[in-house]
């Protein structure tokens, strides 16, 4: 019987970037393919995004929004036509440049976004105000061929939603920017534990093609941000060189007002450096592929508490838990509790002859260690509840990580300390030049995460330059 | 008010062919796009899909089969490791040879299936029998670069899932192979109410690499055979090149048996040519976006029938219909009328003046026409049995019409006088020949479309050659 726990992962304080790649082949999340800078998504890792999908995709169809599938292929020439787009696209491109033996008269992009093929058919499919609003989402993959790739964070594909939509005013395309912005915010936070920061990226930060973007912004575990969603008031900028018009109420020609706004699977990034420690992943239960494993220590009655495993097991799935029972023979229970753990598993139930004879379990949370007896006849309501503990709890611990790590700077010699010798957020005030913007970048390494919606009044002057300050941002070294 | 209905679709009974396209341009299921061979799969086109996809991916997950995603991207030396497969596909690949501005070392396929790919980490994964079997499914995109295309049933992009699994023994992934077989016949059958016949392909018919491929076909109003969903025994024919080996409890090192299942959005087209009618579409209500449109006929009550409308809509709704209120000022109820029967709406719910009155609607089936008062108090059951009639119903329409338009021929003249002057299934004798399926093939342009399960002895003698037969086989021209 395998004892010794083989599986070991770097410790998360001693390197982090080793203990996150660890986790998550070890963890079976994903693993490297023989395609440069491409990964597979396990079927654990997948899991989590269908869970995540399930809860994003419900609260698109809440507010209104229909799935629709566009071409994997965008031709060159079309690409092209929104200039600051295709600048920012182009050099991650993908180009298709053979049809079986035959070469293309046109190279066609891999998609690295969808904006361009699906303007072109916006400006086929609307006429009338009486069309407006178009509210299409699409669950698919995107490729950008980047140079350097880390698994979930930055690969050559992945998978992602991208909503696009087309309306009758200026107004009313802001404000489907910022609901679907809150609608990420309320999802990260709500369903994967992830504290965020919301707000608008500066012009230098902003989607290539994007009249305004806005994102918003987690702290992962060694302090640096991650971008977790962003939603991008387009304008007219699209609409104008794909020529998507309507004949509004008052007889005239007018341009569509478009957003697009999306997230991907780096989420799965998001959760596993927000809340995993030494001893590898800590899921939150809401998305957790299984929320319960059920692990029995037989003693000398292995047949009763097997029996009683499978018991328990079926009426744990009858009552939508999503539960597993790991009846491997192979294994001893110490070599099991490290594999849950490793994998992040909220809650472990034990079974032993001590429990059998006392109609009880013992509940092991992952999030704090802590264990509890519990009768059978509680069971259902006690883990109901004792899940949604957790979820709050890691909420709890990240939101304090988050708060505790984020340092106020009134001057660039604070800002810089903070940049290299803390960790996390640096929140400064800031003038709005893209110039001062730079020298942050190019001095620490530091980018402007956002102009976050909350304001708050540090000082009346730039952390940069000195001068008369316009709003208060957030600094800091990003993924 | 919008009355004059111009979506004018051309009769099925005058050209099936653009009927076909009339029907999905028109019902705004799918659109052409701006890339060669692509389509859009439009909001409504879409929604069927979900539906499709939730119907069978709890079927899939039922047996145990567990979601996972591989790279779009195959490198060119994976892709032709095993001999046949590569030739089976390599013309239609579409080719990936710069990224970004820089030439690739090596071309890079958009995959047209991944059995290559998905092989390199099976052969990674497995080591021993305890890791058997390995049931995976994906969901995504194939590209093929086909010559003619036609929307849903051939088009270079498009979508489906690929089920592959790898199992200890031959007759495991056998019986595998076979479970979902009867898993797409089930589900064609059951939800989308398209009868088929269940049988094994010939060896000129087999996917390139398998061992076996078993088929469900499907018969289309013009009586052309439809290929509707394929299982493959793949053997070990990857594994042997893939080096897919474990080690078996009695301490050998083997190579592990293989299959891989797929169907695909040309379901879509197997449902609208099945199903249509020369008002196009008749959707069944199982997989139907939208079960019951309901249309409020004014007259002069409009504030208390709109009111009405609003609440039996509200009611539907949260008895789990799918149900639309088409409340639009702009159109006349015949043009709503027209539209919604185009769409293939189970069911239409009528209120006007009088059913306020008598506490009652007008219900009208797509399928026959019929029209029948209800009481409002009878209407949740009295719907929920009309559905499930109304899907029966369907079912048994097709299946008469599979059933009329299968004929029996016993010698090679019939068989061409059937293929070229009637329309439908040949079932015929046959020696087990290829010549002999070769020769159907060029002077009819029929194919052997499968070996069926259910064999009946015809005659003993093979339709083609008159040699002795082995089996009974079905003929057809095919999409």
């Amino acid at each position: 019987m395998e004892d010794k726990y083989v599986k070991e992962i770097t410790a998360k304080s001693e390197d982090f970037s080793q203990w996150y790649v660890d986790v998550i082949i070890k963890g079976e999340l994903a693993d490297y393919s023989p395609v440069r800078g491409c990964m597979v998504i396990r079927p654990y890792g997948y899991a989590i995004w269908e869970n995540m999908q399930k809860l994003l995709d419900r609260r698109f169809k809440e507010t209104g929004h229909k799935n629709a599938y566009f071409p994997l292929f965008i031709p060159e020439s079309l690409l092209k036509k929104e200039a600051e787009h295709v600048e920012g696209f182009a050099p991650e491109v993908a180009w298709v440049t053979h049809g079986g033996q035959e070469e293309l008269a046109e190279r066609i992009a891999v998609r690295p976004t969808s904006e361009t093929i699906i303007c072109s058919m916006y400006s086929k499919w609307i006429k009338s105000w009486r069309d407006l609003p178009v509210l299409i989402n699409q669950w698919c993959s995107v490729v950008r061929w980047e140079k350097s790739t880390k698994p979930f964070l930055r690969t050559a594909e992945f998978l992602w939603q991208e909503g696009h939509t087309a309306h009758r005013t200026e107004e009313d395309a802001e404000e489907e920017t910022l609901r679907m912005l809150e609608i990420y915010r309320d999802f990260v936070e709500t369903e994967l534990a992830v504290p965020v920061v919301k707000g608008r990226k500066s012009e230098n930060e902003k989607f290539a093609g994007a009249l305004r973007t806005y994102t918003i912004e987690a702290m992962m575990g060694d302090g640096k941000a991650l971008q977790a969603g962003t939603s991008h008031n387009l304008g007219q900028h699209f609409s104008k060189v794909f020529d998507i018009t309507f004949l509004d109420q008052d007889g005239k020609l007018k341009y569509v007002w478009q957003t697009s706004w999306g997230v991907s699977t780096r989420l799965i990034g998001a959760i596993i450096m927000t809340h995993g420690d030494d001893r590898g992943l800590k899921l939150p239960p809401r998305v957790a592929p299984i929320q319960v494993v059920i692990v029995p220590i037989f003693g000398q009655q292995k047949e009763e508490i097997l029996e009683k495993s499978r018991s328990l097991y079926q009426t744990l799935k009858n009552n939508n838990f999503r539960v597993e029972l790991d009846d491997r023979d192979e294994y001893t229970p110490g070599w099991k509790f490290n594999e849950w753990e490793m994998k992040g598993v909220p809650v472990r139930l034990e079974i032993g002859p001590k429990d059998l004879a006392q109609n009880q379990v013992l509940l092991v949370r992952r999030d704090t260690g802590e264990k509890i007896s519990v009768k059978e006849a509680d069971l259902i309501p006690y883990l109901t509840d004792l899940l949604e503990g957790i979820q709050t709890n890691m909420y709890k611990q990240a939101k304090k990580f988050m708060e505790e790590n984020t340092r106020e700077a009134l001057n660039f010699e604070e800002l810089k300390d903070i940049i290299e010798n803390k960790k996390g957020f640096v929140k400064a005030m800031w003038c709005g030049s893209g110039e001062c913007e730079k020298r942050v970048k190019e001095e620490t390494g530091a980018t402007l995460r956002c102009i976050p919606f909350d304001q708050e009044q540090i000082s009346d002057k730039c952390v940069v330059c000195g001068k008369e300050a316009k709003k208060m941002v957030y600094f800091a070294k990003s993924y």
